[in-house]
């Protein structure tokens, strides 16, 4: 994790209903630090401190904060807190915690009513590696360079896809094939 | 609805996230005119204008309202909302509106996080019904009188088993049975 | 756990269907303890032993009780068969019992029919801690110093998640940030 | 419907939540008396009149009922309700209502603890009509007639079968096929 | 288990899918052991083996067989099956296997058309209890012995309540309450 | 429709549980008819005529029958019914019928054990529509015209696309686009 | 709809599975149309035209659209494909149709693997609604004056709501409140 | 695994989102095998290399791959994007993978728009196997040796059951039963 490798004013803001999210946000923070978004991230509760998410957001949006990611379980509220503070894109993470497995966080986070929208992705660790992909997306719509950089990585993941593909064919003693 | 028809301070304040929600919780008003609770009645959206809960919430609770009652549907965080506001019991209806009928709000409105509750009734009418119900029977620990007009209230509706019970059996061709 | 420390006539009842559900349901006597909220505790079960319920419930009331929470998982019935057996408000929690995880549960407790309505928590650990919490809100509509306390507590969890917030900060090697 | 077309003692009775129930349960009795089994029908509630359940089902078990069915929606806690009373078959309807369309109430029905069985048939139309037949099946056990009148009775739906598939078959122009 | 310590004809059945589902159906053999009614088991499929089914069904009927037992996971038919090929009543048991933990055994075994109803129990390890259970309840419609048996297990089961509500209070610290 | 139209032995045989399933399986029956692939239909139950569908099934086999469609609702047993008796394809198709509107004909269809496959489709009407086409592919394996056939009705389907396409952006007031 | 009546390039271009989604995509284009954000709409299938979003995607990329929104149901898999043609902000609107209501296409949807987000919205009339407002937001990144608008628009969301609350507070016959 | 060891063309395409999908579609390699249906497998994504998979499909077509099989989990388009490109018979394999257990995957596999079927089976380890099985009964229909093997590979089943069943009866102490 490397927040301050990236010049300029934090773009990417992530905040978290409880620090046991953590584990699973870094892959959000990784996405960003690769692809050299530079991003800020604190834990606030949409329930137990609303006024101190009110403050985050707007002060981080003054501060040339472009997208906002909130990730949360169960009654997942935090996502739409935050977007009721701000009118920059807002991306949702449904943490995938028991008993019910992410399912009721994805229907607190996605379903919200018409004039607030949130950005969801996928329950659990996918949408929280997406989440970081996604919020550096929006941001490169001003940032040239940085979506080279995204056109890059995307052609790496490619790439990645052709090696695993050549490993399991070596691995059931397949020869070569019409894509390989 | 005859809000003023009770004397004394609002006890029980609803909060609904659209006008269009005022069908349904009619039958809230409904339980807690019946049982001569003193109600008060608001639009209010957790997103589009929450520092408009917060200002209600805690006006209410100052000038003596003992107990909240909220109702939305979809990503259902207005409970959640009025819960993060005040220590007051908070009880949550969750609308059962298309395309997923409830289970959405349910979800969004149950599963709160330890430090949050919102006590849940069912999504739909019922829930409406009996939110009104607890509301007042919230109200009751502090207020005897009504208690007694709790406890009458429920003797009447044995009654009325009583009576769909002879109805029922008179239009089968049924006679005297062993509960009539 | 000290249901004795607290003064004055027990002022919650907590019932579980199965001595199963203690290690659970634990973290709701925690909450009563914490708030200093007189507390009892049986295992009764609603088709198993229907009349010790009916027994305990109105016996409890009438010693003073002012809130029961029912705590039960897979056709939940629990709290709805001490709702039958008094008008004070009920508290249920659904528990996350395989194969369904608590779903079954909390369709079985919260989708009561009108006139019966049973408060629902959070399926899981969660509805325990909060319905320790919401039975002693109830309880603080007629005790101001418990509602103190109640007060109290809620800044104190507000603190928590500052300094949450304070300890992955410094994990995450980020420096004061804007709500530090 | 002639419950009194059949002699001897009341073999099965069939107990609804509410007399809304009836429209669906009527196909329920129906087919009792289509095989002739005696019958009566109540209208009890497991909340609002449980101390009635526990008359209906102690003294129709002692003047010979064999089964009872129980029909409710939502959090249906009836058809437990009745299991606990008696050691005969019940067997529980799960009504199919909005806003969840019966899966609420067949969790209520199905999951049941151990000891207290409830034998549950589909939700809704289906269930209904099964139920009848199921508690027919039920008291055959004990009477050789009835038995072979549900043989007859199978024998027939096979035949309707068969007719069906030979007016489709002309309907779509098909000609004489291999289980004509 | 003991299936011959049972005089007289064969009472229950019990067939399963797959003989991976013995650990959970021995707590249905031990239901019928403990209450001495006379069983047997085998392994068979609706779909590899239809006409041994058939055979099966059929011979045991025309042996005695009052009441058959039906455990099947996933697209859970052999309940269905089973209650084909008699007119007697069949329980289903839906096994809890991954990845759907027995939903989808449920829909299949409950959700039957009309004129072939199969009595559903709870899925998985409550259900195999309680389908042991529901057979002997089955089977005592004829048999007034078992029926006393029966009777008088259900008393032992509250005793045993009872006692698990002592041993609970004890370990809580609790001294004698109003239902010890 | 028009079975006969096409020349040869019957290649496709479709099976409906109920003759109520026909409207919407008339969209499989299209498709058969538009490709030339000659067809057979029947109504029979797996549960109430069971023998029928062996004996439907294995007669067809012998005449040359190469693949099977099975229409069914609820606890869908027939496309596995079908299944056990053939080592033939056999397509199923879970009919969206209430209370819960297919999703038990899915989980009862799709949720087939090791060893006999069932090729499922979507619930309702799409589903029938390509069962049909389903059907025909797996036909066209030993049969190059139709595969010809469907490989133009595929190009067809494009055309409409792009059809649809400029007819919604003349009723936008859209001009030429990049893909018009 | 007046697309021509923003200036400047496309900035957000709309793909949809079918015309039949159009009715309920028209909310969308009233958000870009209100918000003068310039857009696109085509009928694009990622099955039956795959070759056709390919052409659509790159070319209005490299026109200058900065967003993508895809709406489709069932196995909606148009967002998906849109994605993996971009490395743009691609907005996913499951749409609600039957039998499953838009619970597969919003699997279908927010599901996506790591690498390949799609920023998903909630199924039906509101996640079309919001779709428009999310990608105005993701273009107002690089859109200073849109930035305004979108602010400006949500100030106006609020005071539709106080009038809301007004409206309704007149018909219960409420005098002026707390928030009025 | 052996791919070589079948003479001729490849008949049966397997693809996989992912390697990670390998040690479960292990069984539907092994089903090829055991028939003798000569098999190729890749890894290829649909959003990551979309154009490998339109090239893998079309080489194999044209190569005589006679049937496709695509595994993937979550959001799975790729048994769809298969579809796509050919009008040979595509197979579904939803993977079940955490968080939502496949019950994502099962509807983006099944529920596709009309004129693009794909063949789902069942979620999980046996809609695997049961993959390699139908593929094999699908290409069978060009190949009488084939079917001749599938058809003793069936009779090899049930001979599998009756020994399930001699060893389970032996293990319960049952001597002979009806069906040994």
């Amino acid at each position: 994790m490397s927040p301050a490798a990236s010049e300029g004013p934090v773009r990417v803001c992530v905040l978290m209903g409880s620090d046991s999210d953590l584990p699973v946000m870094k892959k959000c923070l990784e996405q960003l630090d690769r692809l050299q978004v530079r991003w800020d991230c604190v834990v606030a509760s949409a329930h137990r401190t609303p006024e101190r998410v009110v403050k985050y957001v707007g002060d981080m949006e003054r501060q040339g904060c472009l997208c906002f990611v909130a990730a949360a379980g169960g009654a997942a509220h935090l996502a739409g807190a935050v977007a009721a503070q701000t009118t920059l894109p807002v991306i949702g993470v449904p943490m995938a915690v028991p008993p019910f497995d992410g399912l009721d966080a994805l229907f607190s986070t996605v379903q919200m009513p018409p004039g607030m929208p949130v950005a969801t992705v996928a329950a659990g660790d996918y949408g929280a590696h997406n989440a970081g992909l996604l919020a550096a997306q929006i941001v490169s719509i001003a940032d040239p360079a940085l979506r080279d950089r995204i056109r890059k990585d995307r052609e790496s993941t490619k790439v990645k896809v052709v090696e695993k593909n050549r490993k399991m064919r070596s691995e059931l003693g397949l020869g070569p094939g019409v894509i390989d």
